[in-house]
């Protein structure tokens, strides 16, 4: 092969490597484009990237706005519409975009884990230009809700649009350039403590897009867990007219922890006195319900964990809180582990789909776990457990009891907590279930009417967004 | 120029693009290293990167840890760490990393917006390969969390590694190759709910990292705000001993708002009965404390918004709860709108740096603010107001009030929130304060022995892993 076909050949590759290389950034700034869009942290409407999701279906269930009368149904609809259009704000779902790096670059640039406080001068790390032969050297950054600059600027530096949107550096060498671009800062320039700006990096016809994550930092909060299960795990009971069951449950817990703290929340009409060491009964308006009083109990822990028990169960020779303890404190990640009351783990999955913005999304309830955890025999990850589980007092928090449900609710707590809370329930794990003597009072409220639970699926269709719930 | 000349210049320009790209490729492969250290996401004790942030310090005031007993320091020490260990694994710190796109690669990768559900097969957007001139095209991609696979094989496809972590895809064909890597789905093998995964591609010598994070979809939680201001605030008062106040502030409310709900947490001794439509008197064991009291009322609230007034404040005709509520949904990311009482607005900032592991952070009080609230003269943001503001309900919630705070707390609520929540005040929210006649009782409470405000100090180095705090 002469001399002027390997010429040849070589120009040729290098041709072809360009034409791929240009349209790439083509199909890119496709992608891109409409990212420019978006308006300040603060105001911005722009959709979010779920809005063009599939409908979805729960087979054989009634539509959950069945629940709602017609003739205020479209009230209804707005008002949800609007409530989750903010929710999609609030979630920095208008930041759902999905960026690509293009091949054949010449542009070094941070893509995960470049992080600056708002308002805050940070310095961009890993800028560089990579290529040779040019004469002048000239690249250019833009980001929309900030500033950007480079420091210390000697004569001779050729920087344009400091403290500006846009800023372009040029230099005939390409050392003083990469000199240059490790010295540019991006400031937020809009106040918000969780957003996220893309700069847009520049170099003749190549543009690669990246993020930036504005945070304000966060101070951690711990619990101590001082030295003993006392200091680590505080008892909650919802009390409810039973004061019978309620008291054999206290006598069986002070038979094997004597010191631990309990906590009731009392909502009977005519409240009797709780009393023992270490117990604190709060007593509530009448008959304000399952979830409020849960809330309540929850809302005055000051213990790493509580372990939550109904106020018929009874504690048994193999109830262990120390059992608990352990697991959660081998995997810190956790924040819910479920026992079994006499013999029932009553461990189920949620199948979520997020629908359309429009109908909203659909939910089925199947019993069965996700996985195994690892390193713990009979213990399976799922997304809701028994009654009787410990929690992870903060992160419980977090989800909440919807004060809302006031009679019968359980599965709603872990609806609520899908995503957030990481759930495991363990064999094993046992308390016992005391004999069912409850009174017609008692069961009037524990066995609410049909409107009670028509109310709570017309909730439910609003609060989650949903199209229909499958239990 | 002779041809000879040309074909040298040519080559040696396109050997010295090689060159940037090695170098480029061993700076990369250099920061990404460490992290294929990475464990399961459940076990994973990988320090964070902040591990070696510098110390910080607050001037002239006496380190947090001057409140703890010698005797039991180096305890209390180790406790901090190990709860420190867990919150840093809780909050995903071992996935900050900084990774960098490397420049002049023929690889394009997704770098942004890629996330799957754990355990769920999904295609992996963006993977193309663009380069030239090779016999066989051969690219690799490794994960660590999950299993990598390509759809709809058909024979005459070469993919080694199918549901491994590992996968080799070749051809002679580049257009094949790219239509394979199309059709690549990520799995992720071990549950959980929220982490990260990286991904390593990589052809020859070329290596890139991009990262997939690992969600499971949150379902919505949204109020329905109704028709009216009573469906859509509840006033919260926590009581304590001075009901005179009280039923003053009581009625200047029902003057102006005589149907909205107000919420009572009540812990005197002899909790006296307040009646009345629409009030919800809540009784605590006796000095359960302010914290306690803010955490219960905020925990029965059904509305989406909340708001904070003290037993001894009283309704003007100028106080406007409406106002509060336009500010909150023209800008759905604020959590807090602080108001003006008596003319006291009392906004400040938080200055907070992090420290290192050992000592913990440093956080200083400032009077003042950040910047206005744009569209709204008058509001500005700053990270604390007044005891008169109005909440979110579930983000107010999600932060809570430390139970543990019995007397003197405020600013401590808003340094959990730090980061959480989006605070602003605005002038003109005006509600009056009650001329102060209150008993000896009230005061011996109210006004804490010294010991009180050290349980506090130790209480803060710990649960904020703190080195010094300084109001």
């Amino acid at each position: 092969m002469s001399r002027c076909h390997r010429t040849f050949h070589t120009v040729l590759m290098f041709g072809i490597l360009l034409l791929f290389v240009f349209t790439t950034i083509a199909v890119f700034t496709y992608n891109d484009s409409d990212f420019w869009k978006t308006a300040s942290p603060i105001l911005s409407t722009k959709p979010s990237p779920y809005d063009n999701s599939p409908l979805c279906n729960c087979q054989n269930t009634e539509p959950a706005n069945k629940y709602v009368s017609v003739d205020e149904l479209e009230d209804f609809r707005k008002r949800r519409a609007e409530e989750y259009r903010q929710h999609q704000i609030r979630m920095g779902k208008q930041n759902d975009v999905l960026l690509l790096a293009p091949a054949n670059t010449p542009l070094q640039y941070p893509i995960k884990g470049f992080r600056v406080s708002p308002l805050k001068k940070t310095l961009i790390p890993g800028l560089a230009l990579q290529t040779q032969n040019r004469k002048l050297y000239k690249v250019s950054l833009r980001v929309h809700k900030g500033v950007l600059s480079v420091m210390d600027i000697q004569g001779g530096e050729h920087v344009d649009g400091q403290n500006e949107q846009t800023l372009t550096i040029s230099s005939s060498s390409l050392h003083q350039l990469n000199d240059l671009l490790s010295r540019v800062t991006y400031t937020s320039t809009v106040y918000h403590i969780k957003t996220e700006d893309l700069g847009l990096f520049s170099f003749e016809n190549y543009k690669v897009t990246f993020p930036i994550e504005i945070r304000r930092l966060s101070v951690p909060v711990l619990f101590d867990p001082g030295k003993d299960i006392n200091s680590q795990v505080t008892i909650l009971v919802k009390a409810f007219l039973r004061y019978k069951e309620l008291n054999v449950l206290i006598r069986s817990i002070r038979q094997f922890y004597p010191n631990i703290k309990i906590i009731i929340a009392d909502d009977s009409h005519d409240p009797e006195k709780v009393v023992g060491d270490n117990i604190q009964h709060y007593i509530m308006p009448p008959a304000q319900g399952w979830f409020a009083g849960r809330n309540l109990a929850v809302s005055q822990v000051t213990t790493k964990y509580f372990l939550w028990v109904d106020d018929d169960f009874v504690f048994l020779n193999e109830t262990r809180i120390e059992s608990f303890v352990k697991i959660m404190e081998a995997v810190p990640e956790l924040d819910v582990v479920g026992g079994d009351v006499g013999g029932n783990q009553f461990l189920f999955k949620l199948d979520y789909e997020e629908g359309n913005r429009e109908e909203g999304g659909c939910i089925t309830r199947v019993m069965g776990s996700h996985a195994p955890l690892p390193g713990f025999d009979g213990c399976y990850f799922a997304d809701g457990v028994v009654n009787y589980f410990m929690g992870r007092t903060d992160a419980v928090r977090r989800v909440g009891f919807d004060p809302f449900l006031k009679r019968v609710a359980h599965t709603e707590f872990f609806i609520d907590g899908l995503g957030d809370l990481l759930v495991v329930t363990c064999k094993g794990l046992r308390i016992g279930h005391q004999e069912r003597h409850s009174t017609n009072i008692y069961n009037q409220y524990r066995y609410p009417p049909q409107s009670d639970s028509q109310q709570k699926m017309r909730h439910h269709y609003f609060k989650n967004h949903l199209k229909c719930i499958k239990y």
